[in-house]
């Protein structure tokens, strides 16, 4: 039976085929994780534009057991360095990650052996941006340890006046990481007060007040798949301008995961988020995208802004993030991670998008 | 008053007189860290082989203010993509990292404007090699961390029969937090009984068993600063076996200190500490080289091994890590980080290398 991972080579040599190339050195680490399921920190990946007979799998002595284990369905030599010793006998036209391999290491391949170097960036990228049921399953993991260590937080009263936004981190992460997480997906970020309308404020030892909003944007990693979502929180009754800026916020969220179907351009879905709250008079309190794909990198393609050439399709996974920051007073943004299906956006993260007074 | 960022630039001026060319354009961001103090996640840095005031930082619009606090003495650009901004209207001989820079980079790089570019790989990686007074300090306080954390754990019971890797692993990190570290310095081993004898164990569920050797490979960073420190312990009264296994590694340990001096070369202090291994039949148990550098990254130049062309120089920090695995059976390494000062080597990890039963 064809494995997940030889699914994916297969779809791969497909591109390969395509670009008119006998095969492709593969030396990003994130790239061979997808294409083989190795998760050590020294490889390279030779594939073969026919089958994965002539394709082979280069790692160092150190993973010889490791890469066993992971990687049993491709030929596996142990050398190093990697790159160079998959090409020391190949020869024709061999694609290379030109967006990844450094000037130097080029230097290096080309010194390896007679092959025909040719630059073919980012296809493997290209294939990552739709996710497969496995990986679908992983990210759902993912959001559910995030939702469950925010709901622990939440009902321990970890977010209250007097504790500071470091100390709030810390205690988000160390739950994360004990629900049995990778590990945390990004820096978690906690802003409180008028920290909450820097967009990507580093958490400080600034005490929450009553009164303060306050915005936690963290993640959970969980077999590799990153996820993403950020809720903003209030200590104690709100004031009406926060009420209304939660609400307007909200609103563009909700009209953002509507406009998120297969076939919408990245730009539309990002305007559909951002003509509500332009709608309101706030265009130059939203001064990011509207979103970006998630999975085996928290930042990955599609990215959706204004300048976004990507169309959704089916089963890409994207953040949907829209924020309103005012500058000296406060910001609310409100973030999930979910699915494109074909008839809709499926949320994972699925924590309450209520305005929680704490 | 020259800022110690400043001195660095100017040690970096001299190396680009002697390679030839007008200017450096950097764009790895740990060596823009040494050079600037910049700590943000984008930004490239072009030094003049003549002076500061021709030389020019560019970051993007989010770190317009950070920019500014940190890097206040040189002129800054907001632009992005920051590498070819720098280059618009510059032209003669402008070096680039060959070893950092991308392929793909390279030609925008070459797009940008009409300077001639050549490959100048590693100028100041030679310069962070040797740590100037501010980043021995940064050092001695991420050492300091360590040392608390790991004395708050033991003090805590918190290495016991009973207790999972993972979990004393979790406890360990998450004190090193509270501690006030940026961070830990890399993912923390922790090896207990038979999984000791795996020199970089991933930690698992595996539980410590009575009699266990457990071995804690872990450290703090600290202001970009990384400590790396490795004990080794047994739960309850030690076998002979294991007393003398200790015993032997912490005279290997001892010995490679004590060769650890300036004008020795890398390879002679690796053969101090192997030597004495080796005399006791364990060459084939001690498979990795003694040490590396230590400082903005974890594993920096010098390297302490066989095959290592470093010669040890007044201010260089490196680690001392023989280790000696006993497959099946357990195994134990002890490791220090510390300084090369002109009468020897200074211990900046002060936990005790006593062989303690917990």
């Amino acid at each position: 039976m064809m494995t997940r991972h030889g699914e994916r080579r297969g779809a791969l040599r497909a591109l390969l085929r395509d670009a008119g190339v006998g095969a492709l050195l593969v030396i990003d680490l994130v790239n061979i994780r997808y294409l083989t399921g190795f998760t050590g920190s020294n490889a390279a990946l030779l594939i073969d534009a026919g089958s994965d007979d002539a394709s082979r799998f280069c790692t160092d002595f150190r993973y010889l057991t490791q890469a066993a284990a992971e990687v049993p369905d491709l030929e596996r030599i142990i050398d190093r360095p990697c790159g160079p010793a998959l090409l020391r006998d190949v020869s024709g036209r061999v694609g290379f990650e030109s967006h990844v391999v450094t000037v130097d290491g080029l230097t290096d391949l080309r010194d390896a052996g007679p092959a025909l170097l040719a630059g073919l960036p980012g296809l493997v990228e290209r294939l990552r941006a739709i996710k497969d049921a496995d990986e679908i399953d992983a990210l759902r993991r993912a959001c559910a340890v995030a939702d469950r260590a925010l709901s622990d937080l939440l009902e321990a009263g970890g977010i209250r006046s007097g504790r500071s936004e470091r100390e709030i981190q810390l205690d988000l992460d160390h739950r994360i990481r004990l629900l049995g997480a990778d590990d945390i997906s990004f820096s978690t970020i906690v802003a409180a007060g008028s920290n909450s309308a820097i967009p990507h404020h580093s958490p400080t030892a600034a005490l929450v007040e009553p009164g303060d909003l306050v915005k936690l944007d963290f993640g959970a990693a969980v077999d590799g798949y990153h996820s993403d979502m950020t809720r903003t929180f209030v200590v104690g009754p709100p004031a009406d301008w926060q009420s209304d800026l939660y609400a307007l916020v909200a609103e563009a969220q909700a009209a953002g995961r509507a406009a998120c179907r297969p076939g919408a351009t990245a730009a539309a879905v990002d305007a559909a988020a951002r003509d509500v709250i332009t709608g309101a008079g706030h265009a130059e309190d939203f001064g990011h995208g509207l979103g970006h794909g998630v999975g085996l990198v928290i930042h990955e393609d599609p990215f959706l802004a204004a300048n976004s050439a990507a169309i959704m399709e089916p089963d890409m996974c994207v953040t949907v993030e829209p924020g309103v920051y005012l500058p000296g007073r406060g910001g609310v943004r409100i973030e999930d991670s979910g699915v494109v299906r074909p008839d809709g956006y499926e949320i994972l993260t699925l924590t309450t998008k209520d305005f929680l007074a704490l």
